[in-house]
């Protein structure tokens, strides 16, 4: 297996990439049949490849001179910026050349770019993408985290089925317990997408769906799968990875005050995204794994290990049975 | 002033609002002039008072025999409970006999009947409920927090306004800072709500619109009022309440098995909701506080004050003045 890794795509790009797959490949965590190719400015690469006294077998270099910047319109990337790494990456896995993709880059960039070239799924009119949240018990998954707004009812569905099948083949969840985000109990609560949102998944006999889920409810291991529209998903999203901070911030604080001797390391692993890696992008007809610009060296042998996850239990041919269209004979 | 206290709200009613009341009272902490008149069962509530060796001077009690419970359709209450508490309370505040209302009951109910009796003023269309959520800085008041829902851009014109004077008469803040919840900082950014929004915002010269907010930004003190349909911001308020119990667990449980001593009173201060008190529904023609179901004496207390505060800084008045629409001659 062979995952294309996009090596200009964090803030410190290419240290924190090199360092991630140099770490990932050493320690054997993506297991011994899996190759990284570090797609970037060979020249850059190299140079910091010299820095390593050993450099794994796995690792190459695959050249692309360019680089998608945070000023380059996501749309525009495809047709402007053809040799920028996340293009080059992509066309990697396209022509199976590699396996899977993995990028650190703009998110909006990387996403226009992966549903151009690795198109969306028969069935899925939407991808979208899936982030595991920490829980008071199995973290959960929550989609659409931010690649679709002012979504219709059927694409929430179509998220549940994404969804349902990454619990199963990437979370190892049996039967994975299907929340729509709400704002109350009941079937008839909500906003109209709501409303007709529970009206649909409730006749979907193929899904464990269990219904509502509240705010609340969310960290309380209440669903495997929560899904909502990419808006509030996204709201969420980057309102508890502050809210976290934050928490964490006035206890130390108090820690401090307080002159005690306190490890806080297993508290900030639970809420630590980057045990969790990258975000898949589901949907498409391929695995792309984005992560945050911000993505440590830790981050991104993570994502790597999540990429390589989704090549083995084949994901996205499971996603194609499920969500194919019925033909007509069918 | 008078204020109209539905002592039949909370899980554990009457017992929270009449020892919250009775505080309220006994310390002077709403001024001295400030009466309050418990709506409910007399035999009940005389029952209750017959509990505390001194009843403060400003106490009364208005007869109310029915209770408005989880099985009444908030829509209905105005019609099947007459003589409920919420419903007697809230006429005592129309015909003048109180100045504010306050009620721990059914949300639902306490807002449908709330806009049936004291109507919203003109210029609004949909009275929002404005919830104080704490941030690393100042409060941050969060608007809608879940009366509205399919808000129209128009409607999110109105929350900015409402907030604004809230968060000059209640929270004292000159020239508030007013931000738009989004997915993204620039103005074409989120969905088509927030597109729109952010363009008749931008075009508000009364107000200070200081532009899109993300979820990770309202934790910052970014802005002094955050403006949002009602699901997002029924589902982040509903999330921030958890979370902050979730994390908070994570640490005392850390902190227990270290075996150090650590006083954690200063943070749960600073999350506590019952600081803060009830969440005022906004744009009605008087003074309706909301409170939780689970409210505590001390949130009591402190709704009441907010009742006060409100009567005396003429929040509503202001409002009246600031929405009205405009007349041929202005």
């Amino acid at each position: 297996m062979r995952i294309a890794l996009d090596a200009m795509g964090t803030d410190h790009a290419p240290r924190s990439e090199v360092a991630g797959a140099v770490e990932a490949l050493s320690e054997l965590g993506l297991g011994p049949d899996v190759e990284v190719v570090l797609v970037g400015d060979r020249e850059i690469l190299e140079a910091e490849l010299a820095l390593y006294d050993v450099v794994p077998p796995g690792l190459s270099i695959h050249h692309a001179p360019d680089r998608v910047t945070a000023s380059d319109s996501p749309a525009s990337v495809i047709r402007r910026k053809p040799k920028s790494s996340i293009v080059v990456g992509l066309r990697l896995h396209q022509s199976g050349e590699a396996d899977a993709f993995v990028s650190a880059g703009s998110t909006g960039a990387v996403m226009a770019t992966s549903l151009f070239i690795l198109r969306p799924l028969p069935g899925v009119d939407r991808p979208a993408i899936g982030t595991i949240l920490p829980t008071s018990g199995k973290p959960c998954l929550l989609l659409d985290s931010g690649a679709n707004v002012d979504c219709k009812p059927h694409h929430l569905i179509q998220f549940a089925h994404l969804g349902n099948i990454f619990a199963q083949d990437m979370m190892g969840r049996e039967n994975p317990r299907i929340g729509l985000l709400n704002i109350g109990e009941e079937p008839g609560k909500g906003d109209e997408l709501s409303v007709e949102a529970h009206r649909l998944l409730s006749a979907e006999s193929s899904l464990n769906f269990v219904g509502n889920v509240e705010g609340r409810d969310i960290i309380k291991d209440s669903c495997d799968v929560v899904v909502c529209d990419g808006f509030v998903g996204n709201v969420l999203l980057k309102f508890y990875e502050s809210v976290a901070t934050f928490i964490i911030g006035l206890l130390q604080n108090q820690v401090t005050a307080s002159g005690t001797e306190l490890d806080l390391d297993n508290v900030f692993r639970v809420l630590d995204y980057a045990e969790t890696g990258g975000a898949p992008l589901l949907g498409v007809g391929g695995v792309s794994v984005i992560c945050h610009g911000g993505s440590t060296p830790k981050a991104i042998r993570n994502a790597l290990k999540v990429a390589a996850k989704a090549v083995r239990s084949e994901m996205v041919q499971h996603s194609a049975r499920e969500l194919a269209v019925p033909t007509e004979e069918s």
